[in-house]
């Protein structure tokens, strides 16, 4: 049995998952921000409730994993910055003790979701996949031969952070022309707040300030002109990424998760159409373009499968 | 003992190297262009001489490995387009028989170029490793935990075709502003070209039309300013490139081979201060960026333990 645990800002998740991910039972409760004792307490109660729940000893749970967003150290088990969380340093190794004695593991939760997705969703079958979370940020996350691929330093994936414009728009990371600057949530709200502003004619004129991705996709399916240039736009930015990824990796499968994923098949079929004539062997290319199926649960249960 | 044989239009080589990838012995012999059957029977030769030469039996030798120039199908060890070696559909798989038992492996050249130096060149110690090959086209490698990443399809590793400009340079692979058509020794030379038809005053006008990439070197060494100006948009081109690379596989070694590697320090240096401020977390950053060290030998090695 393995227990995987998603750290976040609002709530706390736990799983119980098999040693191949089946889910079996989940747990959550509030976040306590800013309290990392209490919140270790609070992870050490949801991991022997979800053991009470199934009726399982602890000594019968062989690994803990938790997601966690912000930097960490993985060889001490440690939250370095947890910004989300209003905790800084935070050693997780011993939080169980003494009722589990596995060991701990840490990792990212985009790197999680990747590994919960390969596991048991979308890209169940596939030995490699790539993972591109398309939200506030554009996070993602590399199996390889099965297994999370981290780098030399734990913090490989960052598949936001390449450049497809240079000299182009600004990105969080202090470069510009970033894929994440085109092809997150947020770049496409900002390129549609950026139109309205130049006096663009819209249905989203009436949310001009307070847009979000799903007012652009609801306008695109009710016939929106803006925001079918705006949307095809998007879609010709993050194809430009894929095709780069296809090239580099050629995975079995290309993962899409994120708020942007829940558009599913309006998403899939032009990024699929665009995407494959631009990779280098097209006539070659085995790689299927995805949307997540798990939701939340692929960081629970990547992190248990850590 | 292994047996690695570089398959190039010029000439065929092959080395017999120890397991660990240390190398033994050479021999070489003019390709038979056009001529498949020739082709195998003086790789058999080849392979027959190493073997004499130090005395070993055939029967001792455990793998032979073929890196080629063009595509093919590992399954089956065929070579399906090899353009510069004139001949198409050439299955390798018995070519050493009845004297070698052993399988016959093959990938592409750029592939075994880095294995070869994981294994015993400028990445010796690295597990995780990516190679650009800086050429006419820039190619490339991925070695993952010691190992040969191909992907699903086998053609993984398209280093030189991702985008760093949307709608820039057109490049050989049909799209337009791939690294390739920034970082190849061939675009070097191309934007010398097209500096020098605009008119610039440089001591490369009396090689206008004929310029390579040496020349452009020695003219920034013999303090040329437009020289310097192409070798200074040059770095900053590929830094773009491998700061990507480096956000994506945080690897120990990003190995530089091909032509212009043979610039050296004087193209690390740059490379290095301009790459690793602009990866996402460069006070994490333990990439190292090196020149490939073992020349022509790397994709023989690479082929012996493929």
């Amino acid at each position: 049995m393995r227990i995987g645990i998603d750290l976040g800002g609002t709530s706390v998740k736990a799983a119980l998952c098999e040693e191949d991910g089946t889910l079996l039972a989940k747990q959550s409760t509030p976040t306590r921000t800013g309290d990392a004792a209490g919140l270790c307490a609070d992870m050490k109660l949801l991991a022997l409730a979800l053991c009470g729940e199934r009726g399982i000893a602890a000594s019968q749970v062989t690994s803990i994993g938790i997601g966690v967003p912000g930097s960490f150290d993985k060889e001490t088990c440690t939250l370095k910055f947890g910004t989300n969380l209003g905790m800084n340093n935070v050693c997780f190794a011993e939080a169980f003790q003494p009722e589990f004695s596995c060991a701990v593991q840490l990792d990212n939760d985009a790197n999680c979701a990747a590994l919960g997705e390969a596991t048991a969703g979308a890209a169940k079958n596939a030995r490699n996949m790539v993972m591109l979370t398309l939200g506030t940020g554009v996070g993602g996350g590399i199996i390889i031969d099965g297994k999370l691929y981290t780098g030399c330093n734990g913090i490989a994936g960052e598949m936001g952070h390449v450049v497809i414009q240079r000299d182009g728009e600004p990105c969080n990371c202090g470069r510009k022309g970033c894929l994440e600057a085109y092809a997150s949530a947020a770049a496409f709200v900002k390129f549609a707040e950026r139109a309205l502003a130049e006096g663009r004619e819209s249905l989203l004129s009436k949310h001009a300030g307070h847009l979000d991705a799903k007012m652009i996709c609801d306008a695109v399916d009710a016939g929106d002109l803006l925001a079918r240039e705006l949307f095809d736009e998007y879609c010709e930015n993050l194809s430009s990424g894929l095709a780069s990824y296809i090239n580099i990796f050629q995975p079995e499968s290309l993962v899409l998760g994120g708020g942007l994923a829940g558009y599913g098949e309006k998403l899939l079929e032009p990024l699929r159409r665009l995407t494959i004539p631009q990779t280098f062997r097209s006539d070659k290319c085995n790689t299927e373009i995805v949307c997540a199926s798990l939701g939340n649960d692929a960081g629970l249960i990547g992190a248990a499968m850590l």
